[in-house]
């Protein structure tokens, strides 16, 4: 049975709205799924008790520690051995879960994503990306979004493999179209980084690549994987997202605007590493851990990291 | 009185639009202002005699080509010697007028604006804002938007001093705070040009700065002048405009969130260039041609372009 590893103290709401999200998970769906609980015991059995949870679905490992959203990363992953994160990147490295998701530390996830667990070879630089929702009720994928603000070509000609994967097997799009972010339409647009990857992304038998995309192309259906560096990434990301909530402040109840609720989407799914990652908003309520632990069951159910690997192979 | 060149056969509703704004203008504001109108002189009066405009207050100067919005604009400038553009930066550089609008071909009002008048002395690129609204009323300025796709950190030091030379003297606020778009808060974050660009901006006597602002920042009241190289920009910009487009799809009128119509702002200043030049928007409306020629003129009356001498002059 996959057993997916969940850190109960990341997020501003722990371990509450985590173990809502637990709860709701399976109440909602198929309980084909083992959930291993990291943090504190007794906080969370506590918030479980709230709650009729099938004992035979979880398991909880207790932590002593706990890695707060500010702490520097690296250190607090290296002086905390006992937290929550430190343990679950154990857990992962060692097969004990089969994935691993929190809300806490961003900063302390990614190290864990870069350094606990192996890159898969072949890839030069991991990515993480997020959820552009569309009209259509689709959902297009924006990467990288800030896990690497200096890239080369070949480091977006990579997200692009990473991100197709990602869309046709876990967000279950058919041959997805791949655009690269730019300042204009046209071939031979560009800053020097977009300039020299387009004829990467244009030369790549392992994508479908549709051309340049501009800003404007970003928020309708005109390609499923969007890629870009991370510093332009996390700007837009940051800016959509800032977006939603002057949206709120305007009192405006759209139901498609309220898509751009970013933290619904529950977390960003680092792509290239040898285990299933997933990252989680630092705000995430229920329904965000609901939905990464739906996400982390699918990337293990599709053997989304065999099928990286295998791309990457060559 | 300071003459204003506005060409009419520039944006999509040529010269109906611009004529109209004209008219507005006149109509709207202190007619202190003489306006030289460039383009097709029968074509322009059809338009013109709609309106009572004052027959005194604008001259007509008879153009016979016009380049479109889809040629190459280097060899268009080049080769139609004789188009409203080619004749308007003619006329700037020879100061038979004091500024020059147009709506028309982007690309060609750049390359006029960098190689038929001069570049400000110690200027290495000059660079084009555009407006951002923001809830309280207010306009941050975010630059650059598109005329540099690869900046160096001086080049995003200067963008920080022309901004702010604007936001004072034409947008009227008093001491604007700079902020450097990065993916964190924190000094020490971002790629390597955001790096090397953040000690400039906190060295720079000649600016307010206040660190680095996120994604998330630029639609609050956090900074009024927002600095990061025109890639970016370029592509939050038009991020920006469909977001506004997605807003009108769902059918939603908010005060504020209208004023995300960028049309209606008018155009964008070149900053660092000897003359007020301003490009308007593709699909410039009255209101956009009546907003032009007021910022042209306002940038004319407090001297910009000398008070951007005097700033580069050391």
């Amino acid at each position: 049975m996959i057993n997916i590893g969940l850190d109960m103290m990341g997020g501003d709401f722990a371990p509450a709205e985590a173990a809502r999200g637990v709860h709701d998970y399976f109440n909602q769906h198929d309980s084909d799924c083992h959930l291993t609980l990291l943090g504190n015991e007794s906080a969370i059995r506590i918030e479980l008790e709230k709650f009729a949870i099938p004992s035979d679905k979880i398991s909880i490992i207790n932590t002593s520690q706990t890695i707060e959203m500010h702490e520097h990363p690296t250190r607090a992953l290296k002086e905390k051995t006992d937290s929550s994160i430190a343990v679950g990147f154990h857990q992962l490295a060692n097969d004990q879960i089969d994935a691993f998701i929190s809300a806490g530390n961003t900063g302390a996830m990614m190290v864990g994503s870069l350094f606990s667990i192996k890159t898969i070879e072949g890839v030069i630089r991991p990515t993480i990306g997020a959820y552009i929702p569309r009209e259509d009720g689709s959902l297009g994928l924006l990467l990288d979004v800030g896990l690497n603000s200096d890239c080369k070509p070949e480091n977006l000609n990579q997200f692009a493999v990473l991100g197709s994967l990602f869309a046709e097997k876990v967000l279950g799009i058919e041959n997805p179209r791949v655009g690269l972010i730019n300042l204009g339409e046209e071939e031979g647009k560009g800053n020097l980084l977009a300039q020299a990857t387009y004829p990467l992304l244009k030369d790549n038998q392992q994508i479908r690549f549709i051309g340049n995309i501009e800003g404007r192309d970003i928020l309708i259906n005109k390609s499923d994987v969007m890629v870009c560096e991370g510093f332009t990434g996390n700007v837009m990301l940051k800016f959509a997202e800032s977006f939603y909530d002057l949206v709120k402040r305007r009192n405006i109840n759209d139901e498609h605007l309220n898509r751009f609720n970013f933290e619904s989407y529950g977390g960003v799914p680092v792509l290239g590493v040898s285990k299933p990652v997933i990252i989680g908003h630092g705000i995430s309520g229920s329904k965000a851990f609901c939905n990464m632990i739906i996400t982390a069951k699918r990337m293990v159910e599709v053997d989304l990291i065999h099928k990286i690997r295998n791309s990457f192979a060559n």
